[in-house]
């Protein structure tokens, strides 16, 4: 008999067997913890507090460096570290139940994703460059047959196409044929025949393919899906396809996020016993989710959806397809697909027409997927004469530069420090995270605004960077990344193992602790900056021009919407240009996968854009290492290449020079 | 608790749920109860005898006309109307069992189909006409990849294809990327990618289609079957498909036998519940069946079979796919489908390389299948010169008359008397069926000889031709079909119904009655001769020409192979042309499709063969009625038509014409 694991303040409970963790007990009942290392046990995000007392002996607890023992004596515990005990004997004379209370900075709190009936932004309504759909409707009137024509119903289905319509040599499927016979006689002989007539793999008209035959006296319309497949999201837009119109939308976790919050943990679940099933089965489901939620609401039928086009990462993509992420990440980080052959609903699991083809947008390589490719079709990267650098910035920075005549890409791991990854009180961007922050330059005093205007919960990716540009242009951080010994505040402080900045204290939050920025977290910060700045001075350099010489950066991705430009520059993320030649374009991805949806033209120009977007490999190239040193300050050793942030600072040059002499400390976290 | 119901003599028992049929429990037991009707109670085939007196209550009964009431006493009953009974109370003690016997004169001992070890008849082993298979292994050295060129994994096969052998543009399906990463590392870059380049479907060169990478080190080949999935029995050849050769073959029953004899059987079978799918189930079964024998035989991997060229008729060929088989015999008798798509095995569930494309010899009609597409071919008709008159007779008899230039086709229900349906003591060509007869023209006594010289127990197709005839030669036999009453004889006798003639006495038999020819199987027979004969003169007057300028009259089928030529003119089956001009080709259906199978030249033949044959449907036309019943003499009304029989005949013409007054008496069974 399973134990029955109940969740607070959600009240939602759930059934768990001998062995479950709590971590996927509280994933199969709903409840999202955070898990960055996908369960490992090593980042303590998970931690719950075991309620019930009569809990002893049903669950095992492996203990870990990562909980205080006054923590455990007060029942807090990791999920992924908790199991269900063999509680046969107890469960056998009746439920035996255990309540596990999950604390509230922990718990996931969606704002901008679509959980609480927020919708993701808009995509444009109908699209100018649509042309020509492939998959249309047909209605025929056909002659039944008769002992003077009896004709099979596939090849009268066939002449009426072609003598009717000028559609020839039509292929169909068995699950379409098994069906004909009855659909034409219920029809009365007047269908309407839904055919895909393009074939979305290569350059070609292939002979259509029939998608449906349905009674003609009923309305038709035909529908796509356009998907954004996200390491933390997923972004689901029902297109209808003859008109272009966006019907409606949706957005969802990512449900891998419960087996780890990056690419590289979701690669190393990949590799357990059943990791990979697991991994599809989550992100199929996520997606099945969101288009139940989808058709719920417009009452649109499921094999009415005759194509889904999906943007991701190269990792996503081969997760979704079930292919093993496995060499992604082993030298010299191989992909085993980068343009994926198109698959159909049906083999995928996928809740639409089973015969849908699902296409997924080509990778360039391993740390440049489907979802940049996607980028650079939407932002218009492809066809412009100004020299662009398209920047994607996530837990990893993916950088295209070029122009029409010419792309190249790179990928650097800058680390989810910018997502709260790797930041004492970091967090992502959901209610009561820290957003916004000004300080007080003689008294060191923060004033912050936080989501909802909720109490602080701590600091998001928007937040970490106002926070760092202030602290750095009040002078309370040098440019090294340690704090300056010299101020005396209120809030700067010798922590446990560092110094450390109190952005609130504990009595405004709802924690039981501050909410602070340590040198540590800085530390992180400023190599996270590093990686994604010395990757654009790398991918210039290998083509011969400066930084300076950009004409447009266009910005792709949810992280860019909200952050403040001027800030990112401050602390060196982003390259010292006029502020008018920054974009930010929002979901790029999810924008190219619509475009390539309805538009045959764009498919082309997208595998146009992957074969000739050279992939450059930041570890085999020598700079590399050059670039991201000078990079490990803030905003960068060279000031010159930061005008407009020299002319802020209130220390001297001298200063500056001073600590390039010793940059030795940023190399590890214990030398600070 | 399910009821124990063994079967006698074979001595296999099966467990059997409620409401199951003793017919179903056989079945599922692999003993074959003859069941030509489908199990509708009609034909009382199904005959056997529940031997348990333990039996009553265990058991519920459909009583039925076709069993005497002494049958009944002795506990004969039919198998389809048997029915296991609530047995919950009795069985739930222990288990209850049932001993059934199958009377030996109905269980089915295989004479020329494979289940004892014979093998179907050879194919060329060889092949003139192949050229170019579709199917091919190209071995790779793939240089591995270094982070100066990551290119994926699909990439490099795709490029080194293209590189070292011209293969552009391959296409790979989901279950061949998912593995490749690691098959191409576990080959450690050395591999054999095989194939496909060819779309079956049409008459384009598609972009290839991969189908396996397998380690270059080990040992490859390619095999392909050739299957011929008729009404009765299913014949499969390996193929390797490099060289032509034909490494083995077998044969089965078709187990659909247990649904019905013919075709009408199944459609009407389908229609029950679960019935197509059950359909379906049995014919997967048996083709995977005697997969299983011929790879357990050559150990051949089944992964390594990438390809199913299939020929049956209509019926069979909608069944095999899942289509509804029901408007084929629905005025005005449409196919669903003609030309079928080319399926995957794995849709299919057929036990070969899941990606193996299974294609099927288009139909021309509802009754003129791929088998017939596939002896026009295999047979050559579609090349000759020559007025060629192609029969494939069966249950239907199939016709195509034509030339290079021209084909045309039809078909007639023959009725399944030639395949002992319909007369009493008709039986299959199985152990100690009555094949050769002939009767002394004095006494009227006869000579025969049985299959396997058992003692005999009925007679088979070549035997009641033999028999009809002899009777007609010896004047024992009126040319209307009515035995001669003025004959004393004492094999003639007045039986139950109408008059007979005795071949074989009980004491030579191990049945309990002689085997009789009745005047009533004589008009069956005769009908389906007839039927015969004027679809023949029919399709020869569609097309102006008559019978006798037919220059070659070629038969395909197994029943062809066994029957007495000249026997079978007189008794106007086949029409009176010089022998010289009939030759018997075997199974043409199973030649075709290896044909098919081969070369991709013959596939575009087939396709074109197809097309441009025309179908006579013979209930629309006005002339077939007067031909038919013209037809009903032996061998017909008009002798001048049988010159050759004409010579041989005791009776004078004034007689025949006598009898031309009268022929309504045919026209049902109870005027005789």
């Amino acid at each position: 008999m399973p134990l029955v694991v109940e969740f607070k303040p959600a009240g939602v409970a759930v059934a768990a067997k001998e062995g479950t963790s709590l971590l996927e007990a509280a994933t199969a009942a709903g409840v999202q913890l955070d898990a960055p290392c996908g369960g490992q046990g090593r980042c303590g995000r998970c931690k719950v507090r075991v309620e019930s007392r009569a809990a002893d002996g049903l669950l095992r607890y492996r203990g870990n460096a990562r909980l205080t023992p006054a923590e455990e004596t007060k029942g807090y515990r990791l999920g992924c570290q908790t199991f269900v005990a063999d509680v046969h004997d107890r469960c056998a004379q009746g439920e035996e139940r255990v309540l596990v209370s999950v604390p509230r900075s922990r718990k996931k709190v969606l704002r901008r994703l679509g959980h609480a009936g927020a919708r993701p932004e808009a995509l444009p309504a109908s699209s100018t460059w649509r042309e020509d759909p492939a998959i249309r409707t047909f209605a025929l009137e056909i002659e039944p047959p008769s002992l003077d024509d009896n004709t099979s119903d596939l090849d009268r289905v066939r002449r009426e196409l072609a003598r009717q319509y000028g559609v020839e040599e039509i292929r169909a499927s068995l699950d379409v044929v098994t069906r004909l016979g009855r659909d034409l006689r219920e029809a009365d002989w007047n269908v309407a025949v839904t055919v895909d007539t393009s074939d979305r793999d290569r350059d070609i008209r292939l002979s259509p393919r029939v998608l449906a035959a349905n009674p003609a006296r009923t309305r038709h319309a035909e529908y796509g899906l356009a998907v954004d497949v996200g390491t933390t999201s997923v972004v689901v837009y029902l297109v209808q396809l003859s008109s272009g119109r966006v019907i409606d939308s949706a957005s969802a976790y990512n449900a891998q996020i419960a087996c780890g919050d990056d690419v590289i943990s979701r690669i190393m679940y990949s590799q357990r016993g059943q990791g990979l099933a697991r991994l599809q089965q989550l992100i199929v489901g996520t997606v099945n989710e969101l288009i139940d939620e989808l058709l719920g609401r417009t009452a649109i039928r499921a094999v009415d959806v005759y194509e889904m086009m999906a943007a991701g990462n190269t990792t996503m993509t081969h997760i979704l397809l079930g292919v093993d992420p496995k060499y992604l990440r082993e030298v010299p980080y191989t992909p085993t697909l980068a343009a994926a052959p198109a698959v159909l609903a049906g083999e995928l699991g996928l809740k639409l027409n089973p015969r849908a083809r699902v296409s997924l947008m080509p990778s360039i390589g391993s740390w440049v997927g489907g979802d940049i490719t996607a980028g650079v079709i939407s932002s218009g990267l492809y066809q412009t004469d100004k020299l662009t650098l398209f920047m994607d910035i996530g837990t990893n920075g993916e950088l295209v530069l070029g122009t029409r005549d010419w792309l190249i890409a790179c990928a650097c791991s800058a680390g989810p420090a910018f997502e709260g990854g790797g930041v004492s009180n970091g967090m992502r961007a959901t209610s009561g995270a820290i957003e916004d922050v000004w300080i007080d330059a003689a008294t060191l005093e923060p004033t912050f605004r936080t989501i909802d205007d909720a109490p602080p919960q701590g600091l998001c990716g928007s937040g970490l960077i106002e926070l760092l540009a202030e602290l750095l242009i009040t002078g309370a951080l040098e440019k090294s990344g340690r704090f300056a010994r010299d101020r005396e505040a209120a809030r700067l402080r010798q922590g446990d193992l560092c110094m450390e900045y109190v952005v609130a204290w504990q009595p405004e939050t709802e924690l039981d602790h501050d909410v602070v920025l340590t040198e540590m977290d800085v530390d992180n910060l400023i190599r996270a900056k590093a990686a994604l700045y010395a990757g654009c001075s790398v991918l210039c350099r290998s083509v011969g021009v400066a930084l300076a010489d950009v004409e447009q950066v266009l910005i792709g991705g949810a992280f860019g919407q909200y952050v403040n430009l001027e800030k990112a520059v401050q602390i060196g993320l982003l390259p010292d240009l006029p502020l008018g030649r920054f974009r930010f374009l929002g979901n790029t991805s999810a924008l190219g996968a619509y475009m390539a949806l309805l538009c045959p033209d764009v498919r082309r120009e997208v595998r146009d854009v992957a074969y000739r977007m050279t992939y450059l490999e930041l570890s085999a190239d020598n700079s590399f290492m050059e670039e991201y040193t000078s990079a490990l300050f803030l905003p960068h050793t060279d000031l010159e290449a930061f005008p407009s942030v020299k002319a802020l600072l209130p220390s001297s040059r001298e200063a500056c020079a001073a600590h390039a002499a010793l940059p030795s400390h940023l190399g590890s976290q214990g030398a600070t």
